[in-house]
């Protein structure tokens, strides 16, 4: 389980390479191939479909990137979205002071001063990882990327660091013009950047990159109004207690969503239906739950205003890493923008006025892609090469139809069957160059986990061989029963070996 | 036709409203909310659908939006992406030279110099539409927005003003991980953002958009193997010649694509094809052929590498306005990337060595979003109240389904359709609340072409009625036959008054 690998076969493949490569790159920019835009456009849609179309009132939105500096002098991101850096006296590199302590002392040191930062980089005679010299004292650095817009000049506006600032702003008008009643989400899908001192890890730690948040706004009298719990309650969580992080040899522990919420680990059933969802989300992308966990966040990784922190990692193979956080954030974003803008973002329930609070989900796409992509990577000595096991409903293409050779109008039957199961919306790849042997070879790289060959016999009996990717078993299947066949593979409702004659 | 009543109608529906409007906003930005997320979304799968499904051999991707100063520097934007600017001597503020000249005189300047643009604001005693006082002279204004990356500072990056850089400076690695074969196309939908000097017309004219772009790359040797091209040849373009600009009542000729070609209107067939498909997907979106034109974009309009440049416009109640450029841009981009970069970016066929030349289809999604809003904006004294004509494939719900009351089972038995009709994929929306036909109104007012209606004969012999949108008729459908009668209707293939008995 080697990410580098990883990366090596996506930036071959077309998954994912830096952006702008051929002038040496920027780093933390990376673009996604079009083998990558499908899978990442698939990820998408399984998630609204898990997350949005489940029954609980959560309307997506897609808003501006570029924001005014009005909002995050209001969300407080201008005054503390900082890191704590460290430059080098002689080389002048910049570090991340926190990362070289974590690194060279073992020891956990988010939400201590700059002070408390520079004295440690002292006493452990830490040192520039670059030349070796001395490192100056650590100060805070803003992680927005900022620009100027209009010609006029000096009106400052920022990428945004979180989707999140365009949910609260119009949280009033989305309410209002979808006639909400609280619980009542908003979600959105798409860009934020964070102008990291240190981008590595691949896709995981980068300066551009794609969120999937939730804004779930509450009654904060009615906070257990959650009707969708009870059909998640049993899921089990891996749960990483404050104490057991205390230990040497602490590990988190398994425990339903309802007994986590009975316990009080979790303090409100919002967070523990999240939590839930999360667990099952994941290893639906074919990521084992053994590598999946949730974190309370120790009290100095939390801001002050949190109910509870909670952060999902995956396990990668440099550690685990925080993919989704979970936040019950009361009522500080909305209470700060009423403050700042002076307009009530107050809503009326039952006839009392009623400042929503939030509980927020927020999802690392370019991290659950990771994810995905190690823990679905599987070198194979036996078939020759390395391929990935994607679910389905994620793979680049659900099925390659493939001519066996290119005569006796072998292609023509081929692109008749591909007609049919595009009419049911299917992804379909068609290769009719090279032995069938290397086109399998090339489908099982990119993760394709069926194809169909069409040879002689379809000619006469019209059934197509069906290869399974994870086995490389073969049936033989009716054209006609494709559509279907397929489906119930994709949904899991029946066995590869059932849906056809073995060959 | 006014899109003032339209841009009131998209900020109560959630459709698109400012971007932070509770700070006032900054102009040029805007969200879109719950309903215009769902229409967007629709219109980037149609156009997905249209333009790439289609067997062209196009593969999408999916790139940063920020990118270094070098990929600029070498395509030219850096130098040359700039808009003429003057500045009141008196009030201070900024326009575009451009814009003042041809609105005082509609005579039209672009590509003029800033002299030329100076002396005309002389001559024709422009003054600053603000304050009315004199303007200083013209001067050229880059419309990159520019940020900075990296905590040790100086490494200048640009939000891209347009998609196609990420196609070009990956050609090369995604042509040979796609194994492709020219004519090869590489498709990106996504962000752009121009620091636009006067935003204005509602999105016509923003800061923040959307494009979706292709780069066609062919073998200038063989530049008219475009296989789709006959499938399109009828297709009737309304052509608007540099002749016909020149004389003032000068009109659009509607001629058929392999007419224009055959008369050398255009000057290679991947254009026409492009110009030929976008008048039908534009119908698609319902836009009337009368308000679609392609316009031949005049010398001084053109770049000096260009071999034809060819606008499609939209007609608005303010003008006709650029929403697609097409654009035959030779091996510029390829050769200047080649060039800056010092890599090879020529593919081999047949042998040779061949550095592609590239066709270029580059769509606004905004202006075809305001477009298409315009077009369908119904003002209907009749029924009371204003609704949109959305074509069914791209509206927010293809269907409603609305329990007549809120007792006997009624909405269990609408859920239960609704479960039918989700299996399929539709889009449905619910609501209890309300009179019948109130909760027509608002789903007319957001463009849903369909409600379903539960009522007590449901119980009896489950079938519901169905109401059409545009013409408020109402049939009575078999609930197991929804979903099939629903297909015939969005693809139309089936008359409304056939599909079920009349009520």
């Amino acid at each position: 389980m080697e990410m580098k690998k990883v990366v090596e076969v996506c930036k071959r493949r077309g998954i994912i390479y830096p952006t702008a490569e051929i002038y040496g790159s920027m780093s933390g920019f990376w673009d996604y191939g079009p083998v990558g835009t499908r899978i990442k456009k698939n990820i998408e849609y399984y998630w609204r479909e898990f997350f949005l179309d489940s029954g609980d009132h959560i309307v997506e939105i897609d808003g501006s990137v570029v924001l005014p500096e009005s909002v995050f002098e209001a969300s407080g991101h201008l005054g503390s979205f900082v890191d704590p850096i460290a430059q080098c006296k002689k080389c002048k590199s910049i570090h991340r002071a926190d990362h070289l302590i974590e690194e060279k002392t073992k020891k956990f040191v988010e939400g201590k001063t700059t002070d408390e930062l520079t004295r440690t980089i002292r006493d452990e005679k830490i040192t520039c990882p670059k030349c070796g010299s001395a490192l100056d004292d650590v100060r805070m650095f803003n992680l927005m990327l900022k620009t100027e817009v209009s010609a006029a000049g000096g009106q400052a506006a920022y990428l945004r660091p979180e989707t999140a600032q365009n949910i609260f702003t119009s949280f009033k008008r989305v309410f209002l013009s979808s006639r909400g009643k609280l619980p009542f989400g908003i979600a959105q899908l798409g860009h934020s950047f964070r102008n990291e001192i240190s981008p590595r890890h691949f896709v995981i730690r980068v300066r551009e990159f794609n969120q999937f948040e939730i804004e779930m706004f509450i009654d904060p009298d009615n906070a257990d109004d959650c009707p969708g719990f009870d059909a998640v309650a049993k899921t089990k969580l891996n749960f990483f207690t404050q104490d057991a992080q205390h230990k040497k040899t602490g590990k988190p522990t398994s425990v339903t969503a309802a007994n986590a919420l009975k316990k009080k680990l979790i303090p409100n059933k919002w967070l523990a239906y999240f939590m839930a969802k999360e667990m099952q989300f994941y290893q639906g992308l074919g990521i084992p739950a053994a590598s999946l966990r949730h974190r309370h966040m120790l009290p100095e990784e939390t801001p002050h205003y949190s109910k509870g922190n909670f952060d999902m990692e995956i396990e990668f193979d440099f550690g685990w890493k925080e993919t989704v956080g979970n936040a019950y954030r009361g009522d500080y974003d909305l209470q700060k923008h009423m403050k700042h803008s002076r307009t009530d973002m107050s809503v009326v329930v039952d006839g009392k006025k009623v400042v929503p609070h939030v509980v927020e989900p927020s999802f690392g796409l370019e991290r659950t892609f990771a994810g995905m992509l190690l823990h679905t990577f599987r070198e194979d000595k036996k078939r020759g090469w390395d391929w990935f096991a994607f679910p389905p409903r994620v793979a680049p293409y659900t099925i390659a139809v493939l001519p066996l050779m290119k005569k006796q109008k072998l292609p023509e039957k081929a692109k008749e069957t591909i007609g049919q199961l595009k009419q049911v919306k299917y992804d379909v790849f068609y290769d009719e160059t090279g032995s069938i042997g290397k086109r399998y070879a090339r489908m099982d790289e990119i993760g394709v986990p069926y194809c169909a060959t069409v040879d002689y016999q379809t000619l006469k009996d019209d059934t197509v061989t069906l290869r399974d990717r994870d086995t490389t078993k073969q049936v033989r299947v009716q054209t006609k029963d494709l559509c279907s066949v397929l489906w119930k593979l994709v949904n899991g409702t029946a066995k590869f070996e059932k849906v056809g004659k073995p060959v």
